[in-house]
């Protein structure tokens, strides 16, 4: 038995705060604003996890008014919502990611993005794909004002 | 044998106009503005249904330029989508769904939505993820121009 | 053995370039801005198939600082990524994209479109669909600043 599912986030870029992305600090003279740490990536991962089951959204599991999730690492919100999966006795078969931002570049980290995130998830590298894109320069994320993670996920019941 | 099919739809928002989205009717100053109730959810999905066997798209089967969908409740939209899919042999496995959109909140409404939508296509709502997020503020849909949906579906040969 | 992927393409729309969309020479008076024919639609596929199998992106594979990119026929770059999957053992289940453009219209053209894709990627047009939507006017994409495309496919293991 299979099951898909689809997440997206966006945070904006302001001075004075870290970038983390997957996982990883990404040095930048921006960082993601959010009540965590703002990883687009691993909030994407998590609602493409939620999704697949119909478990809720990330903003039901973690509410950004709960102060127990402030500044918190999304490793360990991405650790929970997979609990909740394999609860289900579902395992994760693949992960597709893509990350649209401008700046900075981020091809050079993605291997260790994929690295954490395969072993939260209990896969290999190989099974978990992180992309990268810019927008051509246009809309917010053209013009470096936030960044947007798209990540799709594909489920097997144990 | 599986399937997969994306959907992606967008509509503005509008005083004047009533807010439908996954087939509920949502309190709000302002709705979606479309030839049809304009219910964004509704037609990411049945885009991802039509995209999934490649029947063409939303536009191909309900023109905006026909009388016959004018005002349409949307639902009717996605019962003949699914039609179209039974007739292929296929069932649904499962939707996942996001809804971006700055203002108001649906949370609430997304247990109804589920019910609305897994009626229609003869699943249950364990099958069915409806889940919201904003763009924090960003773009058009930040601006509370307007809102987009994405539906993913995973389809099965009967 | 499953897998899926996802891809998003983006392209500004300028004076003085050709218009190519899945393949297909688009009549209209902007092109597509890229160091490549900027095709977005076979970009996005390429990605999504890459995505699937953890085998990097589209500009990784084919860097837009590479000279032997400039200019080049993106079927060449889909047929490149195609073997790819291949070599691995790979075969497509399906295709199923959505463009995003305010104009021209490009419904009369996704036939040939998706007898092109199925072509390159050796499977029918049954199992290659090319959706279209406007943005409803909002955003770069509805300031006819630029387009986007995504693509999800599934894979199966031969
Ligand atoms: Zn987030
Ligand atoms: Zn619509
Ligand atoms: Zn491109």
């Amino acid at each position: 038995m299979f099951r898909i599912g689809f997440g997206i986030d966006f945070h904006q870029l302001v001075e004075g705060r870290q970038l983390w992305i997957g996982g990883v600090n990404i040095p930048h003279h921006k960082g993601a604003l959010g009540h965590s740490d703002a990883d687009v990536l691993l909030h994407a991962i998590c609602d493409a996890l939620l999704g697949a089951l119909a478990l809720g959204d990330i903003g039901i599991h973690f509410p950004n008014t709960d102060l127990a999730y402030k500044d918190i690492d999304s490793k360990i919100l991405l650790q929970h919502t997979y609990t909740l999966i394999k609860a289900k006795n579902y395992k994760v078969v693949n992960v597709d990611s893509s990350i649209c931002l401008e700046a900075p570049k981020i091809k050079k980290y993605s291997g260790e993005m994929r690295k954490v995130i395969a072993a939260i998830l209990e896969i290999t590298e190989e099974d978990v794909s992180v992309k990268a894109t810019t927008t051509e320069q246009m809309g917010f994320v053209g013009r470096e004002e936030g960044l947007v993670a798209y990540a799709n996920v594909l489920l097997q019941k144990s």
